[in-house]
């Protein structure tokens, strides 16, 4: 099970587990933010932004730089790929149930059109999805 | 900031972030198996793998049917294909990536080809990557 000890996963997806870090990843795929910037439209303080960037950051999420007395914080999203790739591995339950759903629409026109060929003339058949 | 006050992905994000969880998961994503045996390749009591069985549920990530005192998980990956959706938000920020070094290496490409082009006969510039 030595392919499951990865610890960047455990850090990305706990850092993305929050709502106000999913908004401040956002905010940062805009654009180079300062971390008063970034808790502006939160109502958060300093102190309360600055423990989120610290969970990004220590998440590989978040690239902070200091100039003078202010921080620049940018988006890292190396890790989001890393996150992305393992969701990949479970993509093929969701698109078999889209595949499955097209097959059984296409059957019921299937049958629909049988039924059609088979009523006596002068009798239309429920039209199949196909032609509607 | 509505769009981002999603709590199936602050739960869903929760439950990845363990690696006992995200085996768990890849285990059921070959088939439904019971809680004694999602137990047994980690040494977890029934107690510990229960309640990690308790978090997947909560993010809805597993379905529980119980048959006399036997408890059945299965997979449902549903809530993994929003995860997916939202990381996809990101994408064009590593494919992007990508994209500026496929550039990169075509401006390479061609100002080595124009250097080419300048020298005196005889002469060889370096080849170009494209005709190594």
């Amino acid at each position: 099970m030595v392919e499951f000890q990865t610890p960047h996963l455990d850090a990305v997806f706990h850092a993305l587990s929050d709502p106000t870090r999913r908004a401040i990843l956002h905010r940062l795929s805009e654009g180079e933010h300062t971390i008063s910037e970034l808790a502006t439209p939160f109502n958060m303080s300093l102190a309360g932004a600055s423990k989120h960037i610290k969970v990004l950051e220590g998440a590989g999420l978040v690239r902070r730089h200091v100039q003078g007395r202010t921080h620049f914080c940018q988006l890292e999203a190396a890790r989001l790929a890393e996150a992305q790739q393992w969701l990949r591995t479970y993509e093929r339950f969701w698109t078999t149930r889209l595949d499955d759903l097209e097959e059984i629409l296409r059957e019921e026109d299937r049958a629909s059109a049988r039924a059609s060929e088979q009523l006596p003339p002068g009798q239309s058949a429920k039209k199949s999805r196909s032609t509607k």
